[in-house]
């Protein structure tokens, strides 16, 4: 596998400032592909479901894809039937300057919560975003689809199937708001293999459980989160039909490829000054592995106190307590870093000097052991600063 | 019911200053009965339990009970077993002085985990807090078992039993953490009532369910949470054994003293400067209501919202939408104060202006009205300051 950033064979992406954001940065992407691609998706399990996502819920699997286009700075969620009408137009609008069908364009929107679209300024921001389509666009374009991110977040890799190089290429927006079951993420991968549309939807699937699915910035879930998979058979591979050494190789690339996205969201979350990673080892089985890395990952207080570099353990082995998982807490050792804090569930002395230095890091790794069976878990978080209180409180206005 | 703040007959209270906070604020309370009381108990339920607390658990039911001994600084939790045998000892310390069983002293402790108590300066507290003993020493007592409170919560009123005036007292500590089922407080409920075992057990376990269990200020859970209630029979009153109409008007007088403690809690969450009251109308079902009213509560971003007064209405329906409950999302609407902000699903148009002076309040009411049944749920919270990150970055430290 050979890291760059480019996109797969017979990809273009755009993207344009078209007038939705206040502040004039780019809010449009256009992608498309020069084959109709076999796509594949992961939506948000939120009852309420934004428009644009539904529409792309409606009609990834029955259409070969021929483009996506994200809009940033408006979600079109919770509009009313114009925002479904809203999303059909904007599809249409792609479709007409590609010659293509409007159900084989797929929609993401991200942004405010319940506002109409402004329909004009997409229909000329689509304009512009197609005249400058180019196979070099994947950083304007992903610098279109950012909310509150603070860096772009793309990358690609190389896997060898069987002689012929394959690309899988990635994007992703996120910062808040990110939490197991796709929240405020919007996520598109992109690759040239060829292979069926039941083992794409299935390789998209088994990776989101183990990337985006384990990233949790503030425990909030969003109406809008997706992850999308374009496949266009452009790299001229043998099309994977089964779940050969070839779709081993695939389904590991692209995990490689969400992964470090996903470490690149929760390192982004909003005001996120640490990366933290959770690791649950010898639980029984992996469903308590899950509770307790998702209750520490989600509990404000562990948050806080790496933001505050204070290694208080016992707010972590609170929180796998309360969890909902079923562990025996006499057994359980807690670790930050390489320090043994807590010990079969009671506190050992540690040097406190060392902890400072292990907190002071940007990354930080919490290991609670259970001692109970072979079980693992790992998620990733963010701390919680001031700057995320700062953020969110004014997020609309 | 009249409205004054005074201990029941018979109780007697302390609060020193031995030395567990390095501040040299007060951290030890000692209250005390003259006559034996019958008591009930409601504990956390993290798996996770400190060592005072579970002294608690192992000797409410079986006793008549003297005293209740609360420190704050330290929660004497997850030390192992010296925990254990430090509880015994500080409850034979306040027996001795009292010339009672150990097994009729209750504790709490509340504040750091992992770290053993320092029993020398407990014994020496406890002498002083016995000397000092006073009908009128409730203040004092609610001072030493706050940790992050910012202020004392302490009321008390006057119910007419069959003739006989009986008095409910209760205090509480609370302040981050505070989630429905118990997390790191701890209330202290008092009467004079006469009151079968099981009905106090069982008006204590109904009442706590409306109302200490219906706050959160962070989602986290402690390991130390509990209320106690104890009723030593001094006013007088004709015994209450069934369910008639004096039961009825002192769980009614009981709820009304933990519902002003609750919302004292809320209100006083770390670095709040809101009370948010949500409010869930027309669910098919409590379960329901309870899922949505708990989520919005838990969501920093419906609470970094209310900080910033900032009218994001979205971010509520987002959280009923994750919360895990069934409801349709078309037919709802959502209210901040009196201003309807979305109506059946969708945004509607309302006034900014008024939304700020809403917002500017510090009592916000949400209301979800799901249009769907005659279940309802209420629940408080309060906003996410800068303050919370602030307090919670450096609690151990």
């Amino acid at each position: 596998m050979e890291n760059t950033v480019k996109m797969p064979k017979g990809y273009k992406a755009a993207g344009v400032s078209c007038g939705i954001k206040k502040n004039g940065n780019k809010d449009l992407a256009l992608i498309t592909t020069d084959a109709p691609a076999t796509a594949a998706g992961v939506f948000t399990r939120n009852i309420v479901k934004g428009h644009s996502l539904k529409w792309s819920m409606n009609h990834i699997h029955q259409n070969l894809i021929h483009a996506v286009v994200i809009n940033s700075g408006n979600a079109n969620a919770c509009v009313g039937p114009e925002g479904d009408a809203d999303a059909a137009c904007m599809a249409a609008l792609a479709a007409k300057l590609l010659g293509c069908e409007k159900e084989q364009v797929l929609l993401g929107s991200t942004g405010v919560i319940g506002y109409r679209l402004p329909m004009d300024k997409i229909g000329a921001g689509l304009q512009d975003a197609y005249s400058n389509l180019s196979e070099d666009g994947s950083f304007q374009a992903v610098s279109a689809i950012m909310t509150t991110d603070t860096f772009p977040k793309q990358l690609s890799l190389d896997v060898k199937l069987s002689g012929k190089t394959v690309t899988i290429y990635g994007m992703a927006k996120g910062s808040g708001m990110i939490h197991p079951n796709m929240a405020t993420m919007i996520g598109l991968l992109l690759t040239d293999a060829a292979i069926s549309k039941d083992l794409l939807q299935k390789a998209l699937k088994s990776v989101v459980n183990k990337t985006f699915n384990r990233i949790s910035v503030d425990g909030d879930t969003s109406v809008c989160d997706k992850v999308l998979l374009l496949a266009n058979a452009m790299a001229g591979n043998r099309e994977i039909t089964l779940e050969d050494s070839d779709y081993a190789l695939f389904t590991e690339g692209l995990e490689a490829v969400a992964t470090t996205l996903a470490k690149m969201l929760a390192k982004d979350g909003e005001g996120a000054t640490k990366l933290i990673e959770v690791n649950v080892k010898h639980a029984p089985d992996k469903e308590t592995a899950n509770k307790i890395a998702n209750a520490i990952c989600k509990s404000p207080l562990v948050k806080t106190a790496i933001f505050g570099e204070d290694a208080n353990w016992g707010r972590i082995l609170t929180a796998a307590g309360y969890s909902g998982a079923k562990f025996n807490p006499d057994l359980v050792d807690v670790r930050i870093g390489d320090l043994l804090m807590c010990k079969d569930g009671a506190g050992v002395s540690f040097d406190e000097e060392k902890a400072l230095s292990v907190l002071k890091g940007n990354e930080i790794f919490i290991t609670i052991d259970l001692k109970m069976g072979d079980a693992t878990d790992t998620m990733w978080t963010c701390d919680l600063s001031y700057d995320y209180v700062k953020i969110n409180g004014s997020y609309r206005t």
